[in-house]
């Protein structure tokens, strides 16, 4: 059921036709149209698209609430300037009409391409039908409504012991820190202060969704969007920011897994840095560069590769302290390489998700990161629009 | 006859073994044997290969001087710590010996794979060798010499009024902003201040090797030399500087139609930035942004992800000011695409070379560089290590 898991919730999706094929719209909505506390992280892309604009207008002027969130795929409504805040406008005006819910109670979310005018008539043409099918057991379709590039769904429910917590997200091409092309949903029927949903949702967004890194592009329209119906009453605060966090660490594996012509998953750990900060710039370092990537999808444990990136970075490093291992097998020490057991080596290398940990020898700062491999996969995926 | 086009200079190169069948050792000498003034720029990267450190401490203890260089292909010296020092340092005495110099008047490159100790039978068994070829005809041996996973070598001279300015260069992957895996070995017999050399070369660098982007990964082994003979005398400090830039200028041009798995190159320029700094920081954004690079591979003119690309840099952007042109032809303007002609953009984009300009509409700041797609080649010259 999973964003319809927690009680208050329903939602919906259908193909609108906006996309040849595959479902293209998805509605959630609270059960008896009431708005909700309702808490998002934005996009920090300077070209954020109108909907994104739209969505932080709302949330601010109606103080952070929400009874309805109308989502379509393949078209990001991005570049498409006063039209396109027009169009999104446009969007919210056909849901809460048929709804019977005040506009300001309804946000409305974009992802595809970017750049060409929304195609409205099949988007407000199918509002209706979308409130129509509004239930909780829409709950999957929905998940299918919002999907780019995606494979496959992404649907998380996490049971608390006094709430429940569920979500769904769509991810792909242009993710990176911080959040690009990506989308989450999350509800719960926690009755929990907005400012411990917003902080929840925050550190956890930073410690999850930001931390994976496809391509190094951020995007234009990513949303992480909390809704909280209160169904169920007060809870533990800590066990709440917990379940939002393992919500979206579960959603982050899932878009992993399933990002753009992806075959391999690195999960990397800079330590050894001055600083946690200069762990990070590694860490991106390192995850953004083509050459590792490429070595990563040939399952190649090029650890020169590895150092050369991180000595890049414009960090501090010292070589003579340096190590780098790979599923714990440390292959080069001090800058040169070392006797390791080859075999072992090459059997994790040619895994699905390689371990690896980059010791700057620089101090005590670490951080993590999640990259993906470049195979022909990618390219295949990016080089035409349509 | 390239690098010693210029009076005073000889050169060879050979097969010695490192590489399988293609040449991979060069020497360049002078024809005297006498040291001459020598100015060398060398990569920022902290994982600097020991031939680099090696390099910069000879050049400091000298006070600027060479009488040869030897330079080794197929395995870089990077990674290898101490034992890469003392191999750096073999390398440098054997080429004393042979020429019958002092080992402070020779300097030594490698490039190729790294982490990998240097082969250093076929490399010190061949200097001698290198020595008896050296002639004022063997420049093209040499450039061949140098060469990783080009397929071309790269040679350059440029005539001035009283004096000649030969080269060669290596290049293909790890090409970035600041110089990386990139060799560039320059040879002039005009008599020139040492101040002017190093102040030309670094001023060149920049404007040309540093504005190049293959895949945003900078080496360790990046090396510019410029020698000097003086044997045509003074000339005009003006047009010195001026041929320096040009024959940068040149061999950059080839290394960017060479870069592993090119097909298509982007002249990238960025303006309306609020600095240069800023313009500099958002052309880089977009050069290694994957899809721009595949969007570039593909042909297709996708402004918007350009804008996505600079907007996600973090620098000052007024998208109501912004501009996107491809070959001239504006297809956005305020963030929005606009009519344009579209027999003739698509022609443009399936050119060798495109050129874009995005303006950013946040000052009079501006930055260029050059961008090379990203296709199925890439993937295949990087996914094994052989």
């Amino acid at each position: 059921m999973s964003v319809t898991a927690a009680e208050g919730f329903v939602a919906s999706g259908l193909h609108a036709g906006i996309k040849k094929r595959r479902f293209d719209m998805a509605m959630i909505a609270t059960e008896d149209r009431r708005p909700v506390p309702c808490t998002a992280v934005f996009t920090q892309n300077k070209f954020a698209a109108p909907p994104v604009e739209l969505g932080r207008a709302t949330l601010q002027a109606n103080g952070g609430q929400a009874a309805a969130v109308l989502v379509n795929s393949g078209n990001a409504n991005a570049g498409t300037g006063a039209a396109g805040y027009k169009n999104a406008q446009l969007m919210v005006a056909a849901t809460g009409e048929a709804l019977h819910i005040a506009n300001s109670h309804v946000l409305v979310c974009s992802t595809g391409i970017i750049g060409t005018p929304l195609p409205m008539d099949p988007i407000l043409s199918h509002v209706p039908r979308l409130v129509k099918k509004l239930s909780v057991e829409g709950a999957h379709d929905a998940a299918r409504g919002i999907l780019t590039t995606d494979h496959q769904a992404k649907e998380v429910v996490i049971k608390g012991s006094t709430f429940t917590l569920g979500g769904m997200a769509k991810g792909c091409g242009m993710i990176a820190p911080n959040m690009a092309t990506m989308l989450a949903f999350l509800t719960t029927d926690a009755d929990v202060p907005r400012s411990l949903m917003q902080k929840a949702l925050k550190a956890a967004s930073d410690a999850t969704f930001n931390t994976l890194n496809v391509d190094g592009a951020t995007s234009t329209n990513d949303t992480a969007m909390l809704l909280a119906s209160g169904k169920r009453g007060k809870c533990d605060h800590d066990e709440f920011t917990n379940a939002v966090l393992a919500a979206c660490r579960d959603l982050t594996m899932q878009m992993a897994r399933d990002a753009e012509g992806m075959t391999r998953m690195a999960h990397l750990t800079v330590t050894g840095a001055h600083t946690n900060d200069q762990a990070r710039i590694a860490a991106k370092s390192i995850v953004e560069n083509n050459l590792v990537k490429c070595s990563w999808y040939g399952g190649d444990p090029y650890w020169g590769r590895l150092m050369a990136a991180a000595g890049s970075a414009g960090v501090d490093m010292s070589v003579a302290q340096s190590r780098v291992a790979y599923g714990g097998i440390v292959v080069a020490a001090g800058g040169v390489a070392i006797d390791h057991d080859g075999t072992a080596l090459a059997e994790h290398m040619m895994g699905d998700e390689v371990d690896i940990e980059v010791h700057l020898g620089a101090g005590h700062g670490s951080a993590k990161m999640i990259g993906i491999d470049l195979g022909p996969g990618y390219i295949k995926e990016n080089s035409k629009t349509s």
